[in-house]
């Protein structure tokens, strides 16, 4: 097995471990490469989307926020053309009938499983289809959007007028978004169910290039946020022929996964396309302050962003255990600390009423303020062990000790170096760490 | 018109003009009761999500976190009897075809639309069905969910033995769910795509009275964080006819909205019932250290909340007007701080460039802190009407004044009162207000 699968069994173990990720419907068997985020996971995603949020909408004066609904009228996937174009081709096999995504074989002809011959390929929609309505005709047809990005643009105008900004503005959305992919895989990487951040740049024409440019920068800052270093993203410009017909420019942020290096988040000079095309199919005047405007439209997803930020974060290293002379593997989270699911996790070294009872006192104190786990069970070895690995930035144990002195000691994640920290000061000690 | 419907005529009409919920898909004529949240709903839904977690997860040491997929294997709907019972029964105008629920029919024999016969009542399964994977048959059949709750119990074994918390303790999820309602209606009230925060207490089979007891309070308490008031809502003690049949308490909170008193969040205390299906179907051993535990199920609906949260806020009131001895009818959503969209408006006098470029400063440095809007658009009266009715607790105004008195006036929302502060002192005086 190579370094790097062996890495990626590593990650999907760890997240099942520890609560991050678990695989979806498990008691039945699960369901072809779903996932749901467990306890620890859902703080870790939360935080990541919360500060997408403070970052892009809160922070900026030119950007406000949307939640269109999943499902949206069937007019709409007409008129942006995905329920023409937005397709996989397809081939089956004529002997054991299993099906393939042609571009993804290396011999078109023989099927994958069984040798046998492959019949031409046929374009097969992405788009996961259902029926709203007591009658399952082609009236009642709807699909469950394969992209949050068609509602900002179908509630463009409507947004512009309530709020009255001059471009460039934007509108940002986070929401789920789902693919009838054929060969989903590697983990939450590619998944039919999944989360994106999307935002529509609204500019005029003649200033799109230095938009792009901007939004190159600020995708670069934001990966800085989950902790992701340079070395490990390649900002892949995509050829013209590559490029949608309606893209002057198209950047693809790959990373380096261990599985190869993929696409993470994209950036796209989408020009007026989406609005001239909604505004033919609508038939309304989608033009704006008499523009129609045209957009540069940076996307992240949800799931990849969480995959990035624990690879980036995952760190082994030789730590020394309590026997003199003898080291053991210690396995980090280094993550930011804002996007820690637990800020503190309060450890008493003992279950006993004495310490347990002062201990989860502190834990609720330090709850006011920041995360705080408590946890009394297992040894205390093991505790700092999955607090490590879940990223905690610090760990306060409560010992004998402190009954006489009335301190307990702080250990930090990344350094491990211990302080003795008297329990009264111990908020503001935390102020300052936490909030610096 | 009844001053009622009037008064839910105004709601929706608010919500449209301000941008905190727009028609669905609505240049393509909208989409049967569909609904987008805008750039201030989104925000005001962001504040109601955020602040039951942190009442329910965050600050509590028993309740974890958990995203499940919408999207679940099939057998899920199977054990838990939705595929089965969760129906509504149907009937059809023999003459016109339209298509009705027998329930709300004041006349089960006679069409609503042309008076016509109609068919005797037919079960119809209310989730959206749709299909995994390329091939469109029986075994690719799958549900968006109808409820989060199936989540919590297929997954509470693992997540159970990996917090190792001992009884009771829940979990809590906030997400989408689905229902393919006949008669979606009353704004955001019944809609097709809806979210739900839900949580699964589960606790010994002795203790259910008095943990039931418990969360009739704690919901009690949410609603006080929501501004509703004890008189706007009725706790229904749902009789043991009309029970599910392993339900020994259910208590329905109805609000009493403008269109009647109907259901607001339920409270059901559900026994053993889903763990013991889940067990059966799955042939899994769901019990834990030994037992398997019953479930307490408080469930609450996102836009459910939301809607109320508006209505209970809603508020007209005679004021002033420039003119001596004039009052005009002020609009004003009194929003609990926590909730609102914007804390603070910054609002030059002019547009003008000496005005416009400090107030921008001012902004740009209360928005570290506080999410804060700038406006400078439309005359000072209008933007302080368009404040009152997003729930803007505070207005900074810089004025002509503000060059030399280094000074902005400070307008509050609820007494209308101003105040003149220096602009060294505003995160000062905000903090204040704001963070106490």
């Amino acid at each position: 097995m190579s370094e790097n699968s062996q890495l990626m069994d590593k990650i999907v173990s760890l997240c099942k471990r520890r609560g991050f990720v678990l695989p979806g419907s498990e008691i039945y068997g699960g369901l072809a490469n779903s996932w749901d985020y467990g306890p620890i996971g859902i703080e870790l995603r939360n935080n990541i989307k919360r500060t997408w949020w403070k970052m892009f909408v809160h922070q900026r004066d030119d950007i406000v926020g949307l939640e269109s609904a999943i499902i949206m009228n069937a007019k709409v996937w007409h008129a942006s053309g995905h329920l023409k174009h937005f397709t996989d081709p397809l081939v089956d096999c004529k002997k054991c009938k299993n099906r393939f995504r042609e571009d993804q074989l290396t011999d078109k002809k023989k099927c994958l499983t069984c040798g046998g011959a492959l019949t031409p390929a046929r374009q097969f929609n992405m788009m996961l289809k259902t029926h709203l309505g007591p009658v399952e005709d082609e009236a009642s047809e709807a699909y469950l959007r394969p992209e949050t990005a068609q509602g900002m643009f179908v509630d463009f105008k409507t947004i512009a007028n309530l709020t009255r900004k001059k471009l460039p503005f934007g509108i940002a959305q986070i929401g789920k978004a789902f693919r009838n992919e054929i060969t989903p895989g590697n983990f939450i990487f590619r998944t039919r169910e999944f989360e994106q951040m999307e935002i529509e740049y609204f500019v005029e024409d003649k200033n799109w290039e230095e938009q792009f440019e901007k939004w190159l920068a600020l995708m670069k800052e934001w990966l800085k946020l989950l902790g992701v270093k340079e070395k490990e993203v390649y900002f892949h410009e995509i050829e013209e022929k590559e490029r949608a017909h309606y893209s002057k420019r198209t950047v693809d942020i790959e990373y380096h996964y261990p599985f190869g290096t993929k696409e993470l988040y994209g950036l796209a000079y989408r020009g007026d396309y989406d609005l001239q095309n909604h505004a033919k199919a609508s038939k309304q005047d989608l033009s704006y302050n008499g523009v129609t405007p045209h957009v540069i439209e940076p996307t992240w997803g949800v799931d990849r962003s969480f995959l990035v930020t624990i690879l980036s974060a995952y760190t082994e290293e030789q730590a020394k255990t309590a026997k003199e002379g003898e080291t053991d593997t210690r396995v980090v989270l280094k993550l930011p600390v804002h996007l820690a699911p637990f800020k503190i996790a309060v450890l008493p070294l003992s279950k006993k009423e004495e310490l347990s009872i002062p201990a989860k006192k502190i834990a609720a104190d330090l709850r006011k303020y920041w995360i705080t786990e408590y946890d009394e069970t297992q040894s205390i070895g093991k505790r700092y062990r999955r607090q490590d690995e879940i990223g905690t930035p610090y760990c306060v144990t409560m010992d004998f000790e402190s009954l006489k002195d009335n301190a307990v000691t702080v250990r930090d994640r990344d350094t491990m170096k211990q302080e003795r920290i008297k329990i009264t000061e111990l908020t503001t000690f935390f102020k300052k760490k936490l909030e610096s």
